[in-house]
């Protein structure tokens, strides 16, 4: 589900609002660990979390930057994800001779645990509410731009200031669209070591057909293990295991990393989203996709290389699919339409608030007019970039202007206490294929030529008079950014090696970064510093009109939903609420075990040894979204009974609008977990550090 | 599925045909045998039958008259069809003692087996086409009552012609809508013994939420054999087992009777549909199921008695809001429009058609428009009459007035060749529960007396001063006529029997007669004399326009579909071509094992002894509808390799429109039934019979 995060988009308003209002309370909501649903959860359900419980959640919770999320289960740093959050880490490590993805992987000693090549995990130990600080850095009077900067410039100070203090990872994370601002302070983690994955055909079962679907029978888990000074870490905060699972109708939680919803938005935003940023990013995914499938067939080592971008493709195509088919349906877009005609005549009856906010509507959609008119070749260009040694050298070409600049005069990404991060990443070792990377880069560029046109400055610097082909073959061809050593070195030249450098993608970015940035700062200067303050007016009067008591939109921040598990109403029959290890044989035999109904060989071998009615995979009415994946499904003890992989194909819809009728959380059941470590993986080892035994 | 018949509507118009001319055939078509698909089959399936294989497939082809299809597997008289078209007569047997719905039933020698209280079924063993004698009957100049009574005399004399040439039951059948007719000649066997049938819960499994969708895992089948002279018949033409089945994509074919399907309807025909007729049949299927599941809670005799109606009520629910939600989908109505605008412009652009049938959509839309002006209270006033012993009562009198009457002018039901019908349902031994007849006719009589007031004249003349309950309960204490001997002794009497019996139900008739006669004949004058002239012409129309490269609407007569074993894409995901004994104890789990999903305990006492690959269901694209149920699934050589039961949800909608991607018939598949013969309910010696050892 992570290819959630590949649309990033605006802002704001209330559909869920009214359904928050309702007599009953919906199993709704991404909630922040400040403000849990104490209300819902002590009306519905009758249980009361104590701060202790949150704060135990919490800090057994992890989020994985690469775009998922994961729990300790064990007082040994031992971390449970998904296979699917873990696979790039297991593509990278992969090479024609050992597949890592392929044929699965355990270490039934911590010594054969394998080093991710480069995995960040982060447990959030502190939030604070820095709101006051960051409203106050605007003073009245102040132009947009102004504006925007001075609001850029305190939350740098902020983080720079706890991460001084602290030592941890500090970020300010914008909630409610700009309504509130916290500090959140992360323990960084970067040695984790690989520990267990089954073969990618179990934990992939059924493909891209049955990706966000159910009944499922997935085993969609992978476990690593975090180090620090080359031991594993001590994980005080970590889920107990209860191998018996969740019972029909039982409450339950997941807390994780939601990745991005658009709940909040305004009309005018979904319209645009439906109208133009659908049908681009779809349009985008698909030609890509098809590049990685013509690359694919040269060869199985091809398909290899290709596996691990095609499912992400995939995977957000089908995403993306189901919620650009919500933003179609025209009931929802009217429900839409009303609630926010409701919510504007509230602001709009109060002089007070009218006065504060009541343009603010307008000004989105002024401004989304505008780029409604300007929409066209132009948002393809950047499709000419399509190359991993272009977004290499972009960071290198970047760092070299910025990191001389007074950190709080920096871009955004290139402050001091961020570039631990972007260091790890632009050092990683991972191999990176250039012929892969030649085949997308020329097809996409074709692309981008067909339509912005060859006189596009960006696409002209790049072609310089040649074919897409001819000018992805010899720019791959020449670079040496496949080099972790030669990145790292033009790194730590600085602006001086930069210049000196012959690399075509260094030279290219040299040439083109002026434009970049005339780009970027009218795009801060048109579109952020409008929206920006338009959102905040919405956030302000949504708080004003209705009080707290709704979550903010999903910001890949921790988050805690709560919901019973439950089968639903499906295409004229029910989903049952969990499935079993019969059914995995049935869905594999009622394709005549073809294609991804295949099973890895040890699951016909050693079926007499397997408890045929283990539950294999659960559904529950939590609310989750892209970002969610990895994360624990935990009953009131607090006690893991769940592994989220998926939501259905009705929790699609979820990215605008939460449906508890048939939204649903798909989950690994915690006994399957067990039940295959032990009979099917030779992994009792670890079963039994799971199970604290 | 047999709720189906429930709704009996009007006639014509050809969405179909537009699929059925594009490049590729669907495998659409409910196909006489006289005009088999043979062009489609050879062009898709390179496979053509001969006439040899199409008389044995007609001769092997059984119709059950309660509304169902089934076939012979053995020589020896052997019938198979499902459970669910069997249900009445296992509940009619069946007792407070004795449950054969319950427990299931195996007769393990012949003596064993036990006679179904009015079970008839036919085979068809000759078709005619007389549709140029039927034609001829209507003279230039008739008055359109005249002429639809010329029709109907010349239909009654070419039956009785028939009947007393041969001995056989003879019905003219009226196919595209008028278009043709054709005296259908039916060897009709009653003598019938239940042979086996499994329990209610796996012959029904999943219940009314599984029902009509797909993937499944029902063993919906019963066996009975056909008799005459206490002696099986020896079926010469029976189909040869396989119990392999039918591979993925393989080709296969269904024989069966299709009840009803309103395919060739006009637009102005679905309108009324959609908007008054179907509202009105499902608010009257849910009012009589309001009353039942109030019964049923008076304790498990009740439960018992009820079960039978229910479960036909909420089939035929499920069904029809399909058919409604297809009429309801905007894209469906409009490409009906348009494709009904097409045949109506080409048959206006020719001045000789024009002149013989252009008038004929118009008059339908007149007689529709009157019939919305005048719908109301009025449609209600039959209800009134919901009673067994009403029902009873009225054939009686009718009776009673009709035969004295010389054959060709009696009333359609009661010439002499059709008494021998009449009088098996009229005398059946069947028990008739007067506390469940009571509940039902009080609840539908106080509804009449809402919806069309207690002074309408029918309403009026039961409730003679009382409230509804107290004439319900009145009438059926004081009614003697839930005794066989006491219906056969007023058949027998005639008229003066009639006359002096002080049953309440035969004096009530007796009363109104005149009026219900009025309103027939009202009926026959103002609907069916203009719209069957009009329906011929658009028949004919079509006919001239697009040559006989039709099948006609359903009829519940022998029709053969043909398609390939096929998955299809399904809620997101694919559902595959067949599912597994796996399956059916994956869902059993998923729910607990509850309500409709618990399985018979056999089912867990011999797990073990069951080879859980065992395909259990499996879907194929032949199109089929209501009255197929218990149709034989055959392949090329004819040999059997289904069971069909039921359509999925997909299909619902196949009332109006066929649509390959998803519409799919489900069957039992051929495997299942021999698996559970052999190790679930000892009856290897049926078996054997079956399988030919």
């Amino acid at each position: 589900m992570n290819a959630f995060q590949l649309i990033r988009r605006g802002t704001m308003v209330l559909l869920a609002l009214f359904i928050a209002t309702t007599a009953l309370w919906a199993d709704e909501g991404m909630w922040t660990f400040d403000n849990p649903p104490i209300k819902q959860l002590k009306e519905k359900y009758n249980f009361t979390p104590t701060q202790e419980w949150l704060d135990h959640v919490r800090l057994a919770s992890v989020r994985f930057n690469d775009g998922g999320s994961g729990s300790f289960v064990s007082p040994n740093g031992l971390v449970m994800t998904n296979h699917h959050v873990a696979r790039g880490q297991l593509q990278k490590m992969s090479t024609a001779e050992k597949n890592y993805l392929a044929e699965g992987f355990y270490a039934a000693t911590n010594d054969q645990e394998v080093k991710c090549p480069d995995l960040e995990l982060n447990v959030l130990v502190d939030m604070v509410n820095v709101t006051d600080r960051v409203m106050a850095a605007v003073k009245p009077g102040m132009k947009p731009a102004e504006a925007l900067n001075a609001r850029k410039e305190v939350r740098a100070t902020i983080e720079k200031e706890y991460s001084d203090k602290t030592g941890n990872q500090c970020d300010i994370v914008s909630l409610y669209n700009g309504g509130e601002y916290w500090l959140y302070q992360y323990k960084r983690y970067t040695d984790i070591r690989i520990v267990m994955a089954p073969e990618y055909t179990i934990a992939f079962w059924g493909g891209d057909d049955d990706n966000f679907t159910y009944p499922r029978y997935d085993l969609d888990m992978t476990f690593v293990r975090v180090y620090e000074n080359d031991q594993p870490i001590n994980s005080a905060h970590y889920f107990k295991w209860n191998a018996k699972g969740a019972a029909n109708n039982e409450l339950v939680f997941v807390s994780g990393h939601p990745g991005n919803t658009s709940r909040l938005d305004t009309y005018a935003q979904m319209e645009i989203s439906r109208d133009l940023q659908y049908p681009l990013t779809l349009g985008m995914i698909q030609k890509r996709l098809d590049v990685l499938y013509d690359y694919s067939k040269r060869g199985p080592e091809q398909s290899r290389r290709a596996l691990s971008q095609i499912f992400g493709l995939e995977n957000g195509k089908k995403a993306i699919t189901g919620q650009y088919q919500g933003l179609l349906d025209a009931k929802l877009m009217a429900k839409a339409k009303a609630s926010e005609t409701e919510f504007r005549a509230k602001v709009d009856a109060n002089p007070e608030w009218k006065k504060a906010y009541g343009d603010a509507w307008k000004t989105i959609e002024k401004l989304i007019a505008k780029q409604r008119k300007e929409f066209g070749g132009r948002n393809y260009a950047g499709l000419a970039l399509s190359s991993q040694f272009a977004r290499s050298a972009r960071t290198l070409v970047y760092c070299a202007s910025e990191i001389k600049k007074p950190d709080l005069e920096r871009l955004d990404g290139f402050h001091d206490v961020q570039l631990e991060r972007l260091k790890m990443r632009l050092f990683s070792p991972a191999p990176v294929y250039k012929d892969l990377d030649e085949a997308t880069f020329a097809a996409m560029l074709q692309w981008a030529v067909e339509k912005a046109g060859a006189e596009e400055p960006i696409i002209k610097a790049v072609l310089k008079g040649r074919t897409p082909a001819q000018a992805a073959k010899e720019m791959v061809e020449a670079t040496t950014l496949d080099k972790p050593e030669v990145r790292k070195a033009l790194f730590e030249g600085g602006a001086e090696a930069i210049a000196k450098s012959d690399d075509p993608f260094i030279a290219l970015y040299r040439e083109i970064e002026p434009e970049l940035r005339k780009r970027e700062e009218q795009q801060r200067k048109e579109v952020e510093s409008v929206i920006t303050p338009a959102a905040e007016k919405i956030a302000n009067a949504r708080f004003a009109v209705y009080g707290k008591t709704m979550y903010p939109d999903a910001t890949f921040t921790l988050r805690l939903s709560y919901g019973a598990v439950k089968g639903y109403p499906m295409n004229g029959t029910k989903a049952p609420y969990k499935t079993t290890l019969y059914g995995l044989y049935d869905r594999s035999l009622g394709f005549d075990q073809e294609g991804a109904y295949a099973l890895p060989q040890r699951f016909w071998d050693r079926q007499k040894d397997l408890d045929l009615s283990t539950p294999a995979n659960f559904v529950s009415t939590c609310d989750i979204i892209g970002g969610n994946s990895g994360s624990p499904v935990i009953n009131q003890n607090a006690e893991l009974v769940g592994l989220v992989f998926d939501g259905n194909i009705e929790s699609l819809v979820g990215d605008s609008v939460y449906d508890e009728t048939a939204n649903r959380c798909v989950s690994v059941h915690s006994a399957f977990i067990i039940e295959s470590l032990r009979k099917l993986y030779d992994a009792a080892k670890l079963a039994d550090e799971i199970e604290g035994k």
